[in-house]
């Protein structure tokens, strides 16, 4: 027993539920239980299917709650394009097609503009400072307020912290060099691009590799180097710049079938809270923990050049993004207080790290 | 329904999991259940019952039990002093007078120095990085094998973030102003500033103000502004330092008796295991987002005095702690393996924050 347990403590997780295959039960006394309602449910996501980090957080999701439920939560977990298309994840929760979705928010932009907020906002938050406006500042209110219409319940599931600016077919020596720059990157940060003088391109993950090596884009941006070199992005670009401005901690999002939701009994209900709660936890330690050495996989044995950004490309891209952000909330009233919410955790949550995430890191 | 929805949905947690008062459960759909087995542990915490953020979180991690296990696993929460006091809180659960503890590992230095490694270091990893070291690094492997021979389960379960330098009645101007300075300090922190001259003093967080208040301590450590504000420290001390040199993120930590561990079904420990990350995520947002208000509260409200260590005193600490942090890890070989998985992870991780986190919030 002693050794089964040991066993059992040496993989990632007590029950390998985070990071590690699935594991035998651990510990005894499982119980007979009385047949209960099984809800067997499809979660089909806007990723590659197992794309490491982004596609393996829901499938470790639906392993947790399997687990936890005793079976009476069974989640089929699809990759993008398997049931549906990975911008039609959204329309297709909304519309019962499936009962639970995970991608971000910036993908759902063409129909509802503001909702790139609850994913990543240029210059904007990072990870830390997401899940404090969204958990004690009021954000997932106001989420779910912006999706309620839609038959959606909006979870934070995963947050890649900073990403990298992207990988670039053109140096990025001056601001003349964005003019004309045809480049994959969505959400707010694909529009201040537009405004400064560059033409963004909306493309899922599964696509970005082909567009890059035909030459129908000049650069990209998805991630960071862990996922980065699982897209193999290294092979079909010339440099690799930081930092990544346009998404400083991205939240990817779970969504539920709102008649999915309210027909699951409370302790349900519950488990699907926590365990988002917790893979939203997982997905950035994994990514923290695993991006440095796909980095310097990258750097040393493909040979791939990182470049910072210059100055005052930084500074222009500020700017624009400060204008294209305050234009988005004038669409209407929902949009303004999401706007207006945001900001003023930014600047509350900004002085504090000015003293202390920040001081610290730069004192160290 | 709708309107019932709607309500639960305006709560910071959809079922008042997170942030709220319990509340009813939402959702229909109850299932009639066989009678089961009921476990009714005890939970004791080294914390001031129901402390703000440190001794509300295990609170909140209770009542998550039981909805998820639909009372099947019923914890009660006690704080420091109500069962055993707060620097007991290891053998009691070690000894299984309590199934379960909250506090941090290093209030059990004095018992395992190198434990204080799984909470933080001086000049070492903060919370996001600290995440994933433990749970992609190996940390939790480690931590596991620290705690196997007292009978004990380690669970990583919440994070305050960078902390403050602490509350002192005397200027710190100068290296010399360490010299006989008597603070509040635990861990390893505690053992840089005696090397540095000055006399650290263990309290549990219940004794902290009398002794600052008494001048039996010239200045004490705690945690932020919002859980300094919750202990008034600002009405027995005149300046409030940063930054948190010694404790740049934490880790509080969960521990459960293996003999109680052990008797759980799989369901009920998978419950404890992703319930713990949640409430990781959950502490770390919530001081995230309060210690600002908070500070404003003390600065303007209470005139507190805000000020930076000076340049040449961190410096000094920054050796100091090098030093001290080496030698914790001759103790034996597994704190040398414990010490050389901190630190690889801290150099790797350190070089991509250079280029994404750090890079990211001084260019933004």
């Amino acid at each position: 027993m002693l050794k089964t347990l040991r066993t059992s403590l040496l993989c990632l997780g007590l029950l390998g539920l985070f990071g590690c295959a699935p594991a035998e039960p651990a510990g005894g006394g499982a119980e007979a239980q009385a047949p209960q309602k099984v809800y067997r449910w499809k979660l089909i996501t806007t990723w590659p299917k197992n794309l490491p980090g982004l596609g393996t957080a829901p499938e470790r999701l639906a392993e947790q709650l399997k687990v936890m439920s005793n079976g009476r939560l069974d989640i089929k977990v699809y990759g993008a394009g398997e049931l549906v298309g990975a911008f039609e994840v959204f329309d297709a929760v909304s519309q019962g097609t499936a009962e639970m979705g995970h991608g971000a928010a910036y993908y759902w932009r063409g129909k509802i503009p503001i909702a790139a907020m609850f994913a990543t906002v240029p210059f904007g938050m990072n990870a830390q400072e997401m899940n404090g406006w969204l958990h004690y500042g009021g954000g997932m209110d106001l989420w779910r307020e912006l999706y309620e219409p839609f038959g959606l319940v909006p979870l934070a599931s995963g947050n890649t912290g900073v990403q990298m600016a992207g990988w670039f077919n053109k140096e990025i020596n001056s601001l003349a060099d964005l003019q004309g720059l045809k480049m994959r990157i969505p959400g707010l940060g694909g529009e201040v691009l537009q405004r400064a003088g560059g033409t963004p391109v909306a493309l899922p993950g599964g696509e970005v590799f082909t567009a890059l090596q035909t030459g129908a884009i000049d650069a990209t941006e998805w991630v960071g180097p862990y996922n980065d070199l699982a897209l193999a992005l290294h092979t079909v670009a010339k440099y690799y710049y930081y930092p990544g401005w346009h998404e400083p901690g991205p939240t990817l999002e779970s969504i539920v079938n709102k008649d999915a939701w309210d027909s699951l009994p409370a302790d349900l209900q519950a488990m699907i809270e926590v365990a988002t709660r917790a893979i939203n936890d997982d997905m950035l330690s994994e990514f923290t923990a695993r991006n440095n050495a796909a980095l310097r996989t990258l750097v040393d044995e493909h040979g791939v050049e990182l470049r910072a950004l210059p100055d005052d490309v930084i500074a222009e891209l500020r700017t624009v993004s400060a204008e294209v952000v305050a234009e988005a909330a004038a669409e209407n009233e929902l949009a303004q207080r999401i706007y207006d919410s945001y900001m003023s955790f930014l600047e509350d949550v900004r002085a504090y790290h000015e003293i202390s995430e920040q001081a610290y890191i730069n004192a160290r």
